[in-house]
């Protein structure tokens, strides 16, 4: 196993549970990581909460969400969430899927969900949603197929982070790192967002020069390894960052 | 001891736990199971808070409430909103009472608690409320006697959950475990569903078929063993799902 | 020491830890018991926060508020909230003052405070508010003197809580656990009323009979006991109730 | 090292961890303490989430922000919140910057925070609000060198605490823990005032004479003393105090 695979394996550990800590993720939502050697594959854990996954949960998967081994196990049903996305956006190497319960007040309404703070760096104005329903009519709402996945990664664009209606959120990164940042703060941003619309007032909405400075603010690894160390530790990891 | 009771009566103590460490109870509220083997019979700890209830708690009453054996315990009032429920519906197998904090500004209010998310399955439009004010005029809200358990029953129908005004919640399920699950996704729903009420906008309803198919979907094992062993882990019980 | 002195005091340590585990109190807020058998006496901590107070924290104190040896501690300075309640009250045995944050917005607004719940028995309709500028003019709102603590008292008047504006809140019981308990359930059905003052609807108000009849309830030994056994283990205490 | 040295860096780090351990702080935010013995130097963690802060990351600077000894650490971008102010304000020794959650909603409205009770004395009425915007144009809002600095500092003026729009809130002391007592209290008396809104009604607000009397109040080692034992306590530190 490269270095590199070594990392994104123990990464991915991580930010299980962080996400799960943080409360980003209850009994469900998941994160996944491309191979770091083989663009075409992705690992995720098989089919339990994220606070409970370890090294051995995890299972490789193709960008058509095959498993390559399964030995056993169950892998989650929304797979193709992360390989959809895989597909269609190379750069992005961190998928996360999520049921914030902050987020959700945004995925049933037509409330646009915005970036209003600097630490949201990455997330802009205007989060877009997509709705299940819109193509594929009555569901239980799960990205099932490849269809469906797709059909968000569409959505998604170019964005780092998409709604889905009734459902949740979707948000991807670079690394698994940018991507647990992006899940986190999402959901601060929510929660914040739904006080400012409760108290009402006037509001400071970020220019766009300022969405683009705090996004290139938010990527910088002072800002990333600090966030990254802080939430492990509280997750019971102790990384030297 | 029959393996089924075996089960059931570990599923009651974990539930017990699971409902407190979820804050879906604090001192009060209770959760009970019927006899696998005798569907005339169900198990209820004794008078004390479900955050402390061990197995050597648990007593046995027929669906009239009467206990089989004390064995000198106190047991709870509010027995017949249990044994009235077993006797209503046959194919369920486990009750919850509890007063979740989330949830009690709809049993106070005329405001109606619905379904809004895909992971509150079994949950459906419209809530019904119960008043016990309707029948018997001014109380202390508590379930005392068989009239107010069948009273309450009626109300409930064919529904998995039901309102109390000015007083809490019932919930039931086909297992300890869905009676949870059903009480846990009650509760989100109800934090969730305040939050769009307080922000305002456009509510994506789901349909009739979304509701029968998330429905359908929360019921599935792979779903309902998830959460159990999360919620069972956060309790402090490991389970091997 | 009297056995029911030994039971008061190991009751008073106990009961300012649950209200600091609890979230009742912060670094602020104290709770007092009278001495079971000199009615003119009663216990209170010397000035830290409730969630440290150990047994040899204790000092005992006339109800005109002087300590009757002090040991070199430094003593609260409301402690008139407590003896002013003793001396105008005989038949209560404990005192609560807090600044719990839900119950503040009651104290600060026109919003009349009222039971909502079951639970909440014994706190009634409109609790009444003391605002000390009425009588003492601009000050820093602490009940420093006797002829504050019985300004206060007055207000009381023979209810079980009174809002102190722009402060916070004071409860009396007859012994610590009722003290205690309806300290939480003032804070709990205050965040409840919070939230159904902000999702609006129609209230269904509790009757007065209602009130009557939960007040008789939450007072019997079932219920209270099971709470405080509850809130005790929370606390770190392990009693036999 | 003088003793008045010893104890001041020894606040530091207790003051890191209690900010992060009440919630004041997550990854990001800082607090300096001014050098006892040298007023031109003050000592700040190097860059890392608060929670994690050891004696050994603690680093000097003059009040031009400018290290005396690295010692192979990165430095915090934002030091000049803190040089600019200890170069204003002679008579304070501690800052706080924060990005507390229940803060940001009147950093990004126009939404007046003020003063509503008495243990946020200090505080006072109408927090001023510094938008970086207004002289600097579009940026991150990140305070990075002296001439963001002294702005801020000016819109600070003689206050105690500032707004940041988009960003958060700094805030002085003349010790440690008054810093720390101010920055917790700003957050509560944010959180109920945000209450407050929510529920409506006529606010009973404080007079200038209540708002002086609160602040001279506070200031006392009365409460001072009791909230830092509180505090540190809860974030692992037995203090004598």
């Amino acid at each position: 196993m490269s270095a590199a695979l070594e990392a994104a394996l123990n990464d991915l550990v991580i930010g299980n549970r962080i996400l799960a800590n943080e409360g980003v993720v209850d009994a469900f939502g998941h994160i996944t990581v491309r191979h770091p050697d083989r663009p075409d594959r992705f690992f995720m854990a098989c089919s339990r909460a994220p606070a409970l996954v370890t090294r051995d949960d995890l299972v490789e998967f193709d960008l058509d969400c095959n498993p390559i081994d399964l030995r056993g196990k169950t892998p989650y049903t929304e797979r193709p969430i992360h390989g959809a996305a895989y597909q269609a956006r190379p750069e992005i190497n961190s998928v996360v899927h999520n049921h914030a319960y902050e987020v959700i007040p945004f995925a049933v309404t037509d409330n646009p969900l915005s970036q209003i703070m600097h630490t949201a760096g990455g997330i802009g104005a205007n989060v877009p949603v997509w709705d299940i329903a819109d193509k594929f009519g009555d569901t239980d709402f799960l990205v099932r197929n490849m269809d469906h996945g797709h059909d968000l990664a569409r959505r998604l664009g170019d964005r780092s982070c998409c709604l889905m209606a009734c459902h949740g959120a979707m948000v991807v990164g670079r690394s698994v790192p940018e991507a647990v940042r992006l899940s986190v703060y999402l959901m601060v941003n929510a929660k914040q967002l739904m006080d400012v619309m409760k108290i009402g007032g006037k509001l400071r909405a970020l220019t766009e020069g300022e969405v683009k400075k705090t996004r290139e603010m938010t990527d910088g690894p002072r800002s990333m390894d600090r966030a990254w160390e802080y939430w492990a530790r509280r997750a019971g990891f102790d990384l030297k960052v």
